[in-house]
């Protein structure tokens, strides 16, 4: 008999770290009872035991129950209960409790133990004979549907007839006699499902049946497809947990409750919660009495108050995170029934950090992986006060985080216009244009019916921080009459409206909103970040405002300066224009040279505000149509402009209107010219400069012109040009030759020279797959993965919005693919990208500039395949720098194990 | 001395297959002299002498010299004639000779040998003084500036003075006093610009100089350029070759002429050319003299003419090919300038290829190899008759091969309308869209002022085998006023209309064309090479009809049927809006109920024309509102119908335009919800079906039914479903389980069951990436390479004709990409996407269907990747055969060496 297997553990022997026979939740126990926290005592039965029934066609392996049992009278001992007796009855719960996490998938059964003896020795000992009942009533079901296999709506519908009696509606105001009735109408009914028998009375019997239908459970229909879904093998088995029941609802010295170890809002360093004093856990859900806030157990029952903080410190020192604890008192004792790491906010995430390490609770280190960069975002934009009630009035995408409101305008000239006189507006709008670009400047917040996570609307928001939501498609926007109809709901011009970039959801009225706060504890966990980060940290900064924002967020230079939207200026445009239409490259030429010196400006700016950090500036990409009014805009003016000349009186109006006809016809003309099937696709990035060389000697012109200035005045300028869509090498040769060029003819006119780095956008995946040859010209890459993701997957991100939604929720796709880097198909090219750039030129730098620069599993993936930075839009550039470095621990703890 | 380098090797003793050293001209000199072929006698300094002469600091290496003048004298003894003598003077020509092919990259001396004295001597020996002074004057020009180092252009300034004096200005014009002035001011010129010294008048200090020079050419500016462009390495060095000249001017048993083999229109064995006598080759592309056919030669000169077919066939013989021979009689002995494989129409090529195996000079495996896929294509096609002399008044996109003339027609009704009363028309249209399908189908011949090789015009176009061009930038077309203008010219409709589809030009008026003609040549030729094939040839063919052409034309299969193009039918049309109309799912699922019957028929109809083939059928693939009008359209009729509102007279007016107004208006919403900003990435593809499922319902219940029928009326079917647009595995697994289901309900319902397998098109960077998963649930892929093209690239089809011509032009693309598939960068994802694909699944069928399956480099690449077949329009078919029977070869060739 020595040489029996063991089967079964007690929660005070297993072995903590071995998941795989305990399964995760005895583990769990384990781990806790062996660090002597006060869990209720009980014991595990391994996955061993499982498979092992599995094997011998669903029968217990020998020696499994005896050791059961003898493990069973090992917690009778400890508790002074016994199962089965009828004056101090232990009752147990049955759980599952698989090697990985499947939640919901197996059974439970609570309150084993009970039968009609000992549940009147439990209303003795709790002196509840209501509880007892409650409990009775509720493990017969339970035990019926589960272990017996008799339907659970069965017991549903008594249960509703009874409850249907009660003044209320409500079970716990069903009375004793009531529940005594309601047992027995359970008990027919097995009687009759079972044909006869009926609920077994031994308290071991039913144990074994519990058992047995926790193992069972494994096999079912749920749990398999939850393994088939999550690819988990079926040889697991799950391991079964039996543990005793506790009581907080025995006397007035009993109570539960649940604590955090420290405030989950604000991290201060002091128990959190409440706890009702003879109640159990469901209770406090319950609602009905209201619980007290647990400061108050100290005045109560200050020795359980003292156990609980002692308790406290040790589980925090166990689990080294902050807990969220489910406790129970039994007479004066503390026991914990649950506990786990505390969801907590941004602020507090970072407070707790920092003060566990002074606590030497954490090193830096470690307190670096507890924080998750969604709670470094959460803190850098305002929130809506999460103590105010309030139902969205529509959900659209969350194209812009923080939240915001203001009076309602249809218009950016209204935007504008009112944000001067001093009002808070948000800007609502079909879709925006760059002819909305001052309105928005001026709003608050910013919201359109129509576009994706990356219509213009989401991109420019996201670079000025401003809260907004894009493709509402339930608003319906009457911008002649003012009014904004929202299901139902007619919202007009100037009333208030709440917006939440972060949710997507939108308001009516105004709902007070938290500003972001940056205390002395995010600089100090953002300092340790830095220092264990080794991926350098840049910014998406088109203007010296936005340069300024990112430096104040620890950028570390600009990855990618958009120059077209400088030429999307109130003063730009009409000069962008001017060249669009330029009938030859003379005109053209001109209209470029008055650009130059309004771009040698921003470029001087720039340095300025990044003196001593690189600046990536990409020579102009879009398709010029963009610079135009659209074509179907352009028609329908026309349209109305010929309605008008059949209207007009006088001599006077009709020269007025064919005039402006005239002039809108020019200007149709070339947009009809310019327009394109698929502009994503089209005339654009370095395509422009190679049919216009003039366009790239200019921008390169302007560059060096302001780095020679900036110098000249002891700045530090390193200009990185980028050049963008580049396919073919031969491209970028072109383009860098006229660069070269530029820059030899400015330094020879200024008397001064700069260092600076030609290299290119990798965002094509012709270009990742010959980026051996283009890394002979470029000194680096930096890949912008909107468009290579655009491309690899053949999908517009303007378009997608119709199917995306769908895909995800078929489990097509895991995430959208424009957020989180598709790792599995575009992170291929990037992969190849890398190693070929990086066989022709082992320095070549390398970065990434697309929105996924600012998502820490995009990021981890770029940390992984070696890049030297990732670039953001400035308002993500905490989350990235945190992400950075968690992905650098993370590498360093993989490369240990 | 024995021991002495050789560096000189007459004609008649080099290793004619020594190219490295011989260069490829000096090679093929040898070659021609050793196979006794009358090459006027020479020899070629090597290669190796010219490293050497590099090496040596630009010096002749020991030996050179004198090697070069003993060969020279076994020239002298030859040809009787001797290097600087007075009465018989040896005139040579020495040109450069590099291994690989640089035209015109090096320089050349002609009539190398005449001095002051000498001209007198080829004077007399020519009885030509102005000859003879003519050719001094062009040597002392040729040599002074290539030797010498003077300005061509000092030359050419005097030159022209003296021609100026000439009564038409010509230079043959010149009398022997001017020649002798002329002479006389280029020796001033030397004199001035050498500063006192003299061409030099020794004859081998000439040859020396000249030696030098041509050495010299080889690090000239050009020929480094070249080689830079071309990859040709600096190393190589050029031979030179030294040969003598022979002069048909001596007397009227001279002359000269050139001819072919055979003839290169017919292709019939006869010699074919022309010839003047008393005459020097320049004389004849002068035209000043009428030159007489070549069958003239054998009255005139029969023992001359003998030589010539003698040397004809030998030619033949030894080259393996119909020659186009340069040849000079002098004294009457013939003597070859140069010979080289003749240009020929396809009609010659392949009759020439199917006699020479007759013949037996060549085996039928060579025959293949002679005839070019374009010859095959030319042979399809009418043709403008190459005897008409006409000047194009636009030029397009070559968009479908073919020549057809007819009346001009502005829209499709009119073309219908026409055609139908028995007129030839050809449409001429902006741009097409599906709406116009009637009248393409209608028209002899398509034109359009907009879009690229792949727009919808061009691919329907090749779809029906018509000529078309497309993109003819300069026609404005007034179609209200009936009007085509074309750089200042007026066209009415009905006017005449000539399209030249297979070079883009257009032609007013009616020009004669040639049927094509199929012989018994054509089909004893594509015998051999479908004996010789490995891949299987496919048609892209959509309707019945198409399907039977393609049979004509050898089509093992259809590789690709648009199951879309049947829906754009005049009767379809109006069921697929109202199924994209529809309000829900039951409301679209009767609009397809209506489709079915037709899809089905359609079904049938292809696999009893294809009986015993495989069909591969594509699922639904372009967006939806491509079977909507246009948003424009619809935004310019509804200000037009509101405009009609405002002038409506009566009540009823008011009514009906009312009505109008209101259904537009409906048509006008689906549209702007269905408008996507880039199409190409949009909802399209497998999506479509994704997102509704019943669309794919219907498909593959329409092949499922029809195939059944087929197989019940003893047709041999072998359908294989293909979805379209696949990025991700689990797309395909959806749909492929929706066609499983639907195949078990037909078959249990017709009781019949049918072998078909379900495949993908492999069209996105993502599907090549993740081919290995995918081929877990694909039995085949068929690389859709337009689409492939267009996201590898980042260029969409239809607008790249804006910077894509100027791209080719400036070398940054070698050929059109969407013609010539790109295999650097596309062909990488192709050979990933095969190499994946086989890894799971190693049988896997593998095809291509995109435009590049029919075009011969793209062919020989999919060879290269191991491709079972290649599919392309029914008009390609033969050209495909070819170049599959021709990749075969070579591949065993490379195999073989």
């Amino acid at each position: 008999m020595a040489e029996q297997q063991q089967w079964v553990y007690l929660f005070t022997e297993g072995d903590p770290t071995n998941k795989q026979l305990l399964g995760g939740k005895g583990a769990g126990l384990a781990a806790m009872a062996q660090a002597e926290l006060p869990v209720p005592p009980g014991f595990t039965i391994t996955t061993e035991a499982c498979r092992e029934y599995y094997r011998l066609n669903r029968t217990f392996p020998e020696g499994m129950w005896s050791q059961t049992q003898q493990a069973l009278s090992t917690v009778e001992a400890t508790l002074h209960r016994h199962f089965g007796d009828v004056d101090t009855p232990l009752l147990v719960s049955v759980r599952s409790g698989a090697p990985l996490s499947m939640p919901g998938m197996m059974d439970t059964v609570l309150n084993l133990g009970l039968n009609d003896e000992t549940v009147e020795g439990l209303a003795r000992m709790t002196d509840n004979r209501r509880f007892a009942l409650d409990a009775y009533r509720r493990f017969i079901s339970m035990f019926s549907s589960i272990v017996l296999g008799i339907d659970r709506e069965k017991f549903s519908n008594i249960l509703e007839r009874f409850v249907s009696q009660t003044p209320d509606q409500d079970e716990s105001q069903l009375s004793i006699t009531q529940l005594e009735d309601l047992i027995e109408a359970y008990k027919n009914l097995i009687f009759a499902e079972l044909h006869g028998k009926t609920l077994p009375q031994d308290p071991y019997e039913q144990l074994r049946m519990a058992i047995a239908a926790v193992f069972d459970s494994w096999m079912g229909k749920r749990a398999v497809n939850y393994r088939r879904i999550y690819r988990i093998p079926d040889s697991l088995g799950t391991a079964v947990n039996i543990q005793a029941m506790v009581f907080g609802n025995l006397d007035w010295e009993s109570g539960t409750g649940v604590a955090f170890t420290r405030n989950p809002a604000t991290g201060e360093k002091e128990l959190y919660g409440e706890f009702l004093l003879n109640a159990q856990g469901e209770d406090i859900v319950a609602g009905i009495r209201t619980p007290e806030p647990i400061s108050m157990l100290e005045t109560k029952l200050p020795d359980v108050y003292a156990q609980l903080k002692e308790v406290a410190d040790r589980l925090e020192h166990f689990y080294k995170d902050v807990q969220d604890v489910e406790f129970t008192i039994e007479h004066r004792k503390l026991w914990l029934l649950q506990t786990r790491s505390a969801k907590r906010t941004g602020k507090a995430a970072i407070r707790i950090a920092v003060d566990m390490v002074d606590e030497e609770i954490l090193t830096p280190t470690e307190a670096i992986l507890r924080v998750e960069p969604q709670h470094i975002e959460q803190l850098l934009h305002p929130t809506i006060d999460p103590s105010v009630k309030a139902t969205p009035i529509a959900t659209g995408l969350p194209a812009s985080p923080g939240a915001a409101a203001g009076k309602i305008v249809f218009n950016a000239d209204e935007a504008e216009r009112l944000a001067q006189e001093g009002e808070d507006v948000v800007l609502v709008r079909p879709e925006t244009s760059p002819d909305d670009f001052h309105g928005m400047v001026a709003a608050r917040a910013i919201v359109t019916a129509r576009g994706g996570m990356t219509s213009h609307a989401a991109v420019v928001a996201r670079g000025m921080g401003k809260p907004c939501v894009v493709g509402a498609s339930d608003l319906r926007i009457e911008e002649g009459n003012n009014l904004l109809l929202v299901n139902g709901l007619e919202l007009k011009r100037g009333e208030w409206l709440t917006v939440d970039g972060s949710s997507g959801n939108i308001y009516a009225g105004k709902l007070p909103t938290i500003p972001p706060q940056y205390d002395a504890y995010f600089h100090r966990f953002m300092r340790w970040a830095d220092d264990v980060r080794t991926m350098g940290i840049r910014a998406n900064a088109d203007t010296p405002q936005d340069a300024q924002t990112a430096r104040s967020f620890g950028a570390e230079g600009i990855g990618l300066c958009r120059t077209e939207h400088m030429f999307f200026g109130e003063d730009r445009l009409p000069l962008v224009r001017e060249m669009i239409m330029a009938p030859d490259r003379g005109a053209r030429h001109s209209a470029l040279e008055k650009l130059l010196p309004m771009q040698r400006d921003d470029f001087y700016q720039l340095f300025k505000v990044m003196d001593g950090y690189p600046v990536t500036i990409r020579l102009l990409d879009p398709p010029l149509h963009e610079f135009l009014p659209s074509y179907e805009e352009l028609l329908q003016s026309q349209a109305e402009l010929k309605f008008a000349l059949q209207k007009a009186q006088s001599i006077k109006e009709i020269d007025e209107t064919l005039n402006q006809l005239v002039e809108q016809q020019l200007l149709l003309r070339q947009t009809e010219r310019l327009r394109e099937a698929n502009p994503m696709l089209g005339h654009r990035g370095c395509r422009l400069s190679i049919t216009y060389p003039e366009i790239a000697e200019m921008q390169s012109r302007a560059i060096f012109e302001a780095a020679c200035k900036a110098v000249s005045e002891g700045i530090t300028v390193i200009p990185e040009i980028m050049i963008p869509l580049v396919a073919f090498p031969e491209e970028l040769r072109i383009l860098t030759d006229i660069i070269h060029q530029t820059a030899k003819a400015v330094f020879a006119e200024q008397q001064i020279t700069v260092d600076y780095s030609v290299g290119t956008m990798i965002e094509l995946p012709r270009a990742c797959l010959v980026a051996d040859q283009i890394a002979n010209i470029a000194e680096f890459f930096s890949f912008g993965t909107n468009d290579l993701t655009q491309t690899t997957l053949g999908m517009s991100r303007d378009d997608s919005a119709r199917f995306l939604p769908n895909y995800i929720e078929h489990g097509i796709l895991p995430e959208d693919p424009f957020r989180v880097l598709d790792a599995q198909g575009v992170g291929q090219l990037l992969q190849i990208a890398v190693d070929k750039g990086r066989s022709t030129r082992q320095d070549l730098k390398i970065g990434i500039c697309g929105e996924h620069g600012g998502e820490p599993h995009s990021i981890h993936f770029c940390y992984s395949l070696g890049f030297d930075y990732v670039s953001c839009s400035p308002y993500r550039i905490p989350v990235a720098r945190l992400a950075a470095a968690q992905a650098a621990l993370q590498a360093k703890k993989n490369k240990a194990a």
